[in-house]
């Protein structure tokens, strides 16, 4: 009995490890980013849609940006400055032509999502008391496996993100 | 009393008449696109995103694909065909240089959504018995006032989808 029970634990152990490999941001997802110590807001997925965006030049990405209940609600009632609870979330993929598309459209024309880069997840969090030194946000970026972006890298968020002072620090506006 | 009842229906008329020239898609939303005769789903805003693309050439657009619940079920799980039920919407905004994106950048590389082309809103319905004759898919293209378009151009939507047969008539891929 004590043989099976060990060979049982030796099998479970294997199973997790593989299943943990397979899934990397399943444990990486705990992890918060340094700085304003955020982590990624679990269901963020299922938000609903601010509005979308391409930037070219060495990002070159094709971007969502998604809202939570809180900043979905002041979008659409173009309330200024967000409230304390605002979540909004950027998805970013690479851009890349779609053969598919462009076959039946009979040209070169459609850019669509493909590899995520090492950008692929920001959020920022609005909580004016927490985040007073930073205009009240807090900022995180994550890779496509959940290992948030380093120190350094930021602290680059908030200068970057004060020339939209007059949005509440927020570049998107809501497409409608 | 009579010419009161009659000057108060008047001013009923008139600000009817200007609340419905303010919101013109409220009255529009009822009209049954021809061919598929599919209406304006109501809170297709609030759906899950599916992906995001930008066509180029005449089109020059920046869009977002949405999925209702079975839609997004599907493409999650990646099964193929579609169920019945399957419903994605399909929101394009024309596609212009954001100035204030740009200055923070310090360089010309951010495109954003701006006014509503005519093709702003475009659905695709799964019903594998009603729409048959067209791979199992009803289509309808709104502008932004809730508008359809025309007969002739809802039957060009199905041979144009043809090409994407094994993904199921829909190009659409889910971005992760």
């Amino acid at each position: 009995m004590k043989r099976i029970a060990l060979l049982l634990l030796a099998v479970a152990t294997v199973a997790g490890v593989v299943a943990s490999t397979a899934h990397p941001s399943r444990r990486a997802d705990e992890e918060a980013a340094p700085v304003f110590g955020i982590k990624i807001f679990p269901g963020y997925r299922d938000w609903r849609l601010i509005s979308v965006a391409h930037e070219a030049g060495n990002l070159n990405d094709l971007r969502a940006i998604l809202g939570n209940d809180v900043a979905t609600k002041a979008y659409r009632e173009g309330k200024l400055p967000f409230p304390d609870g605002t979540v909004i979330a950027r998805i970013a993929w690479s851009y890349v032509p779609s053969e598919e598309n462009n076959k039946a459209f009979g040209r070169e024309q459609s850019f669509v999502p493909g590899p995520a880069p090492d950008w692929y997840l920001q959020f920022m969090v609005k909580d004016s008391k927490k985040y007073a030194a930073t205009g009240g946000w807090g900022f995180a970026q994550f890779d496509k496996d959940g290992k948030p972006a380093d120190e350094a890298k930021h602290k680059t968020c908030f200068p970057c993100h004060e020339p939209a002072k007059a949005h509440d620090f927020v570049f998107t506006r809501y497409a409608p």
